[in-house]
């Protein structure tokens, strides 16, 4: 099926437009579809094998993919960018772009695009969600009446109040700013964490998470997984954070210790957690399973139906708009 | 067991302080222990027996019980102040007061003191965290994750954005604010309806909920329940609100039509609901045990740690002022 599909795409691509090539699982292949107004071609439009398949099939595209379209677990590294001696465009269409060698891409003159401000809203939204979900008990409590066969007993713990809260935000980018200016309208003080001390962001700031901890009762991540974040909350951290504490995870899974995090939530070292992102995806420790203490979503933060609408016209935008001798409309690098 | 406690408690009240009797549950008895620095005396403190019951055991308090303290669901109609000539306060600890009959009290010149200002911010935090999550689908996916025993899939259906949503408020009173207030911070458009429109309140007023429901995606009941309130939220509300429309309940169950709420949801008349309340509590319709558009909550908008402590001081405040001969510090009427 994927060689008769080739072959289509193959016969479909007499012409000079500029390549791109869709780097992803096949149901990505939502993301960008063919339309005669393109200024660029899409070589796999309708199958995605993948790129060290097409290219062992193809082997004269190396030299002419000019921009790969990657989403979030599909690596552009140093390796993928060696195969593609003619790449001038990385564009994915995530929030993170912990899947893209960054460095690797700005020392070959390779640009990268991203999704802008787009996921933003949506990953604040699910964030406060997550966090009033946890210390409010609310999937716990929604889970609780569903199991009574009779209405024998409606006394489900107490959750805590949020309002008037201590949250610790680290990463006070697009998303953190977000996530700040909704708990604000929840009287919660704000502090963050962030490599360096933004000069127009008045909220205290800490240089590190584990002082943030010692004094919030609240940990929010949303910050890029890269050497300097991975595990940056360790059991150090959430002792600190405390009994009573609530870690929530909309950046990437190995931003926290998940092992630590575990045993935590387990000895009720900390409060609960409310979680969008794993270490090892779609690989969920079925130990978080029978916790109550926790909130489990899967990577959903940045999806909804409306921001599927505006990726695609992003990701079209950013190409269009490059292939047109112009900037993307949201650059990374 | 009742008769020896009521023995003991009548042994205890020789004196001349006025009577308080707690209306309520046996577990009532947390919301006020006696003191001896208290100026009124607990009848009750320890069982908690029916009124009738308690009244046909210890016939001569009838005429000296001065205060009640009633929680939600135990009625103090004009049957009960029938029974007690002498009662001159009605204390409630619960947001709603649709168990007094307040033109009642009124007419007879019984003051009620109630919960104040207490609770308005849980319910808000409460009715902003049922709304993300029935448009988000947050607890319908954390039910998804855990019921798989491998990890065959994270496909879950997409959530609905919240930001910039529609949301019509239906009651804006001190909860109703608090819940404008957050979800101006998520860039929301906030109309309302309430008996009368505000003059302080510069939302769009609509004199109906139907109307409300017609240019709303979301509404949100923070209204009293009254005859006027009863089922205001009907077949005809709920079409008008639309398919991918939401509703939140943290008034009261009998503000909706439950059956035709239930039909709704069932055939996907609207988009979801988020409840707090139901008409016939403890009672939840077992069908809406099956429905992943659907969040339900155990009454618990009200209830965190923090705010039983904060009753209890209300509680035992408004008593201590009554009896003092000031007026109750969070009256009613």
């Amino acid at each position: 099926m994927a060689d008769l599909n080739e072959s289509i795409e193959e016969s479909q691509e007499n012409n000079n437009l500029p390549k791109v090539f869709l780097h992803g699982p096949p149901e990505f292949s939502f993301i960008l579809q063919p339309n005669p107004s393109h200024n660029f071609h899409i070589l796999n439009p309708s199958s995605l094998p993948p790129l060290h398949q097409f290219l062992s099939l193809n082997p004269h595209h190396a030299s002419s993919i000019a921009a790969i379209v990657c989403t979030g677990g599909y690596t552009v590294n140093a390796d993928v960018l060696q195969l593609l001696p003619a790449l001038r465009l990385v564009c994915t269409p995530s929030a993170g772009t912990d899947h893209i060698d960054l460095s690797e891409c700005r020392r070959r003159g390779i640009q990268v695009a991203g999704a802008g401000n787009l996921f933003s809203e949506d990953v604040a939204d699910m964030a406060v969600a997550l966090l009033i979900d946890v210390s409010r008990k609310i999937s716990a409590a929604d889970r609780f009446l569903r199991r009574q066969v009779q209405n024998v007993s409606w006394n489900f713990p107490l959750g805590s109040k949020l309002t008037g809260k201590k949250i610790g935000i680290v990463g006070m980018g697009r998303i953190g700013s977000e996530v700040a200016k909704r708990l604000e309208a929840f009287s919660c003080m704000i502090s963050y964490n962030s490599r360096n001390k933004k000069p127009l962001v008045s909220y205290p700031y800490y240089s590190t998470v584990l002082e943030l901890a010692t004094d919030t009762n609240v940990l929010i991540l949303c910050c890029d997984l890269n050497d300097q974040t991975r595990h940056i909350v360790n059991k150090e951290v959430m002792l600190a954070l405390g009994k009573g504490g609530i870690i929530v995870n909309v950046g990437r899974g190995a931003l926290i210790d998940e092992k630590e995090l575990l045993k935590c939530l387990i000895e009720d070292e900390i409060g609960g957690a409310g979680l969008d992102v794993f270490e090892n995806e779609p690989h969920v420790p079925k130990d978080f399973f029978s916790l109550d203490n926790v909130v489990l979503s899967p990577h959903a933060a940045v999806v909804t139906s409306e921001s599927l609408m505006g990726i695609r016209q992003i990701v079209e935008q950013n190409l269009t708009a490059f292939f047109s001798n112009k900037a993307p409309i949201t650059p990374v690098i």
